[in-house]
């Protein structure tokens, strides 16, 4: 490891800096900015000029120079670079090197195989924030806030390169899943890349639509296939990544496809329903805000005329309330020229919030 | 058809009541309650004496008598009981049937098959909305506004029969869509029993999980995964009474799913992609906010306090600014103290937005 040069500002902790951030997207630019807001020096480079100036220009970093020493690089390039772009870390510096890559065994086994001496010094990382945005404009030093973010070490990573990619997770506010890699490529094949391309499956079929079919469209199919509008490049390159864990899981949605489709033909009631209570059970399975147990909760429905000010005028009376809004959903049938709004509030405030905005001449549906 | 008995305060046009509400759950209550803000009378029958009260309290009507001859009969009941509700109003009124099923064509050949001579009285209809809540508590004269309500007259519907839910639908305040009842099957298998039979697939995963994968469960596994927690034995009558067109699309499923499976193993990126390039068509074919096509729309992203106050006085500060909210999201990962707030408003507006909000001292996401 690079013995590091303090900076003046700098954080305390083992994280002194400088960071180098390789590639100025609109991960890479949000690690730069809350390095930069925690006042460690930021040095940055992207294929990309434009992104590099952009990223710059946001106060994400400086432009990488040939004798920069950084402590720590985080490489934020897409997956089919990742582990070139890694190892390349690794042989330019002596800095303990991190990533952000949706997928992290593929890397792992990569930096193992071409440059096992120096393996020690990489650690996996990847912060689930940002997937729908691209690109420096969207980034925010507060975007990894609160937010889950695995360090994935592997067999060979050294406890001090583990410690210091810990620092940087806690610099940016995110909060550490603790995962081996193989473990959470598993895990994310079933949080975010099966259901994205069953999403996508959905999706297909309306491209097929007659169109006065897709009139009839509510808001359940728009929530199926909101994540299948994403970036089929990007999506093809992490779903290639994590073909294994993927292909497990698919592999159980066509026989339990199967079932279905049996089930539906044979009239079988029963086997259906043993189906969707799974589904059910699953819903019920994903944690709760801020990872607590989901919460009783109740929603209350509002319908508000869809023009400037409304909500606003809406959220100013349920604070009014002193009731806490735990979720808020606009319906968005077409032809529906009043919005139908949809407040989750906890269940013991509901009778308080309706009766609040009734008095206030809301129009609510009880 | 029954000589209608002007009522009190009736509506103009040709439907003058009484309606029959057979059904008082959320839809049958809610259609009620709209025929009585319109002036007509609303008499109500239900197998569960407590839903009938509980309509009748709300003002959604009154108990049905033996003397009442309803011009109007509105079916309301779950779809194993559709065919033969609706089949017992024709025989002992003179009424104009109509119903509010989730599927269509099954009940209008039941209807010829068993009742031929009186199936010109019965003209179908399924209004969209209120699938996830249930009971007449829900229920609501304004649940209809500006929402599509699918009309699916039959081969020998009388013309008169037409017209006469034709206006309900227009006192309901919804928009009608006419379609044959085999192609509102079709349109509804493809738009809601599909996407929720894959979404069910999708959260079946997660009830199989390791505790310590969901950890890493984002928005979007939380969207693909929403209508998944219906009532599975709802779901399971209406995807059984649908089980034609639901087959047919599922076999494209399957057939798509074998591809995605085939390129993903063989490292296939361009088949791959191809999927799910369909994918993001399908979510454009979607219509946009009231029917028009998709406006050009842009995110803003803003850091938002999680205790009561903050979201009314981020709307309050975006009234202020003159803008109007297509949409918005709260992001809900697990852990994350500080909310993530997207407001969708027009392209044009979110500079403008953005620089109000900052000046109000907001944390936006540029």
């Amino acid at each position: 490891m690079a013995e590091p040069t303090a900076t003046p500002g700098a954080a305390s902790g083992p994280l002194v800096g400088p960071v180098e951030v390789v590639g100025a997207g609109l991960v890479g630019t949000s690690v730069g900015l809350a390095c930069r807001r925690a006042g460690l020096e930021v040095v940055l480079s992207d294929v990309s000029p434009d992104h590099l100036r952009t990223a710059a220009g946001l106060g994400a970093g400086r432009r990488r120079r040939p004798e920069d020493r950084p402590q720590l690089v985080v490489v934020a390039v897409p997956p089919d670079h990742l582990a070139e772009a890694i190892t390349a870390a690794l042989a330019a510096t002596d800095a303990v090197v991190t990533d952000v890559g949706s997928v992290k065994s593929g890397p792992a086994a990569a930096v193992h195989g071409s440059d096992p001496a120096r393996a020690d010094r990489y650690v996996g990382g990847h912060p689930m924030a940002g997937s729908e945005r691209s690109g420096p404009l969207a980034a925010s030093a507060a975007l990894f806030d609160g937010r889950p973010w695995a360090i994935t070490p592997h067999a060979g990573s050294a406890p001090h390169a583990v410690t210091l990619v810990e620092a940087l997770v806690a610099l940016c506010g995110a909060v550490p899943v603790r995962l081996d890699p193989v473990e959470h490529d598993r895990a994310v094949a079933r949080t975010s890349h099966v259901p994205h391309l069953l999403s996508a499956l959905v999706a297909a079929r309306l491209a097929e639509a007659p169109g006065d079919h897709l009139a009839l469209s509510g808001q359940g199919v728009r929530d199926v296939t909101r994540v299948a509008g994403g970036d089929p490049r990007l999506y093809g390159q992490i779903v290639s990544a994590n073909a294994e864990a993927v292909l497990a899981l698919l592999g159980e949605v066509q026989r339990e496809l199967e079932t279905v489709v049996g089930a539906v033909a044979r009239g079988d009631r029963d086997g259906l329903e043993a189906v969707l209570a799974r589904g059910v059970a699953g819903t019920r399975a994903i944690p709760g805000k801020h990872g607590a147990p989901p919460a009783q909760t109740r929603s209350v429905f509002v319908s508000v005329p869809d023009h400037p000010g409304e909500l606003a005028r809406l959220f100013a009376d349920a604070g009014a309330a002193g009731v806490n809004i735990e979720d808020v959903r606009i319906d968005h049938d077409p032809g529906r020229p009043v919005g139908l709004v949809e407040l989750t509030v906890a269940e013991v405030s509901a009778e308080h919030l309706l009766g609040s905005l009734e008095a206030r001449g809301w129009l609510t549906h009880r």
